[in-house]
């Protein structure tokens, strides 16, 4: 609503589980599966600028999805964004940055897009970047986000889990989705595919872990590393899986805690990304 | 997440302008509009019991759409609902009710229902009390909510003008939903359908206030009451319409207090209906 900076919060995205879903068309490309968003997420700050510069907490970014974004409005401008959460580790960060620009910066240049436009611009920046597939449409939905069909709202169909929950997440280091994608990904697909029937069928958040747990062991993504600390949550009683893609577990309420890590913990989110003052 | 009673907060929400849908099954019968979510709303508490009974602010009230939902999910329970917005007036408190006693429902009885079949069931209920065609899915959605098509979840389609407002509102009396619904509709309708086309070409806060304005003088809607307080904050360079279906009049940010009148006021909200503890 200011005439000089444009500024949206978007929150964090976990993806338990997924599947690949390519087209030509960014708009119709993405992923089929399942997350939480959380209460930490990516705050971005738009102001015009005559060159486009990028920085993500103080230094220089070179994020794609989101100089795409603004591309796609043609405008130029100064993003800076704020983040608690690793960076390439599985929280959508680059999908936040790419919405967040999106909303902030229809809002300082009065651009008069719908929400559906922005999202869809958000999205097909970061399909055409090669950063993500689904965290978009779920970062602009909030909650719990079922992606039943993929792709930007003219053509995905979401649904969610209603509850909400305390989550603790643990980062091991980063783990690029370019090329996690750009390897063999039917084995995955399939996993995703089939978890994602089995969470429609029973939409609880105990479905949600227990189907990204056979995800991740059955997509062959765990690393030895992952697959240790999960173990250790599962030990204690708790229930962990990992983060699509990084090197991060995630476990309900005081999982991580209760085996004895040092983790971070926050919330599942209740809204979607929206315009903060 | 309580075993012994859940609890959820729903957004209130104004319409700005409507079109009426009918069709036999209730799950695409509806109405295409638009209109605002607010930050005050509905807090409905579910507790499981022999017989189904609800409250509204600490006195027994007969809400139909409530009991409707019980019914459909097979439950009986005590509902206490609580709100700080006049009732009968435009705020879509039966749509509250109907949507909050789902999701709590859901909660305390693990029901195991997905947020769209409990959004489903919701708008089913209104919309066969006949108390209300649009604004379950929009508090459903949170935000300023465009409703393209009509319809639950499986059949609607929504957007949103991505922007916030400060709001405030003055209520002037009760207005029936269903004596207005079940009166000559066609000019209305046909009202309802040019103020969307004009959003969806241009979707920002002037263009709903607008258009709602215009809704409202050409759907033959506004008592004379209404129509003068309107004026008022419109001769003070304000912005107020009046809520669909209420006697109530709302302005953009002080627009009500501007004009000399003692109003109430709040904010747009960010999110749709959630679960709180």
């Amino acid at each position: 609503m200011s005439d000089e900076v444009g500024r949206a919060f978007v929150p964090g995205h976990i993806t338990g589980f997924f599947s690949i879903h390519e087209d030509d068309d960014p708009e119709r490309a993405g992923s089929r599966g399942a997350g939480l968003t959380l209460s930490e997420g990516v705050t971005v700050t738009v102001e015009p600028a005559a060159e486009t510069s990028i920085d993500l907490n103080g230094e220089f970014a070179a994020v794609e999805s989101g100089r795409r974004v603004l591309d796609d409005l043609d405008l130029t401008a100064r993003i800076s964004a704020e983040t608690t959460l690793p960076l390439g580790a599985g929280f959508g960060i680059s999908g936040a940055l790419a919405l967040g620009t999106a909303f902030a910066a229809n809002d300082v240049f009065g651009g008069g897009r719908s929400e559906n436009e922005l999202v869809t611009i958000a999205h097909g920046a970061e399909v055409e970047a090669g950063t993500g597939l689904g965290d978009v449409v779920a970062q602009a939905r909030g909650g719990i986000p079922i992606r039943l069909e993929p792709g930007a709202p003219a053509h995905n169909r979401l649904d969610g889990v209603p509850t909400r929950a305390n989550i603790e997440y643990l980062s091991l280091g980063e783990l690029s989705t370019a090329e996690v994608l750009s390897g063999s990904t039917t084995r995955l697909s399939e996993a995703g595919v089939e978890a994602l029937v089995a969470l429609v069928n029973e939409p609880t958040m105990e479905t949600f872990m227990e189907q990204s747990n056979e995800f991740a062991e059955r997509a062959e993504l765990l690393t030895d590393e992952v697959r240790d600390v999960i173990e250790d949550v599962h030990d204690e009683g708790g229930q962990a899986s990992m983060a699509m893609l990084g090197k991060t577990v995630f476990a309900l309420d005081s999982g991580l805690s209760d085996a004895g890590y040092d983790a971070n913990a926050c919330r599942t989110h209740h809204a979607g990304a929206t315009l903060i003052e």
